[in-house]
């Protein structure tokens, strides 16, 4: 089986943010990987679904259970292109979700912010990964919504 | 039209949360209150849905914002038996929700023990409605499932 990179896994992402730009939605995007595999992609939502909880790693944690038929996800990956608000490390939380991957740091709602624990104690975080690809994307995005 | 109090509203939330005991869920219940009128009902369905970020607030907010067809929750009330996790929280931020009644405090992961706001800042706070009942619904729950 071929092992595929965690840049590998945050291209995947990356794509599904792009995917919500050209759909007029907040371009950030989202993978789920268990056991070297993408079990769940998502992009924002919000503006489609008329629905500001449809971030994309809500729709991917949600996706990743369904597809596993498992309530936890300790096992899994996720991968993200911007880093997570509240809500969205709370559901890791409650999932007890294995990995978190996130490219560009949000400084005005991301959870890191937040200095309590959000993230289950169990949850591996690392952040970096096509950061800038990702914010220029947000930038771009709000720079053509400006105009 | 017949004004409902916010007790009377609490008490709907509580039934919720009823449904959810006798489901074997954890027991929390919630409702959503637009104009007077209950737009949405629900309680904790993570079992069910095998889902961990299908609690009450989750489900109602995401159906409030469907019944009204609008992403932002302004004048809208949320009636919960237990003060929402962060996750729920960041989800009453992001549809701006009006006003949050909660029942029970939630020492352990409440969003109130995190000192930052989660909150959307014109978001109004009351606490206290059916606290009592409410945490006996959830002790009665876990002794249950203990034994």
């Amino acid at each position: 089986m071929e092992l595929f990179s965690d840049a590998y896994f945050m291209n995947e992402a990356f794509k599904q943010a792009k995917l919500a730009f050209e759909e007029e939605e907040i371009p950030v995007g989202a993978v789920i990987v268990c056991r070297n595999k993408i079990i769940a992609r998502a992009y924002n939502q919000t503006e489609k679904l008329t629905d500001a909880t449809a971030h994309a790693e809500m729709i991917a944690i949600t996706a990743a259970a369904n597809a596993l038929g498992a309530k936890y996800l300790p096992e899994c990956k996720l991968y993200v292109t911007l880093e997570p608000c509240v809500m969205c490390a709370g559901a890791s939380f409650w999932s007890q979700l294995g990995e978190l991957h996130y490219g560009a740091s949000d400084p005005k709602r991301g959870f890191s912010l937040i200095q309590e624990r959000i993230l289950h104690p169990k949850t591996k975080v690392t952040k970096g990964l096509m950061a800038k690809e990702s914010k220029n994307l947000l930038d771009e995005f709000f720079k053509k919504l400006r105009n």
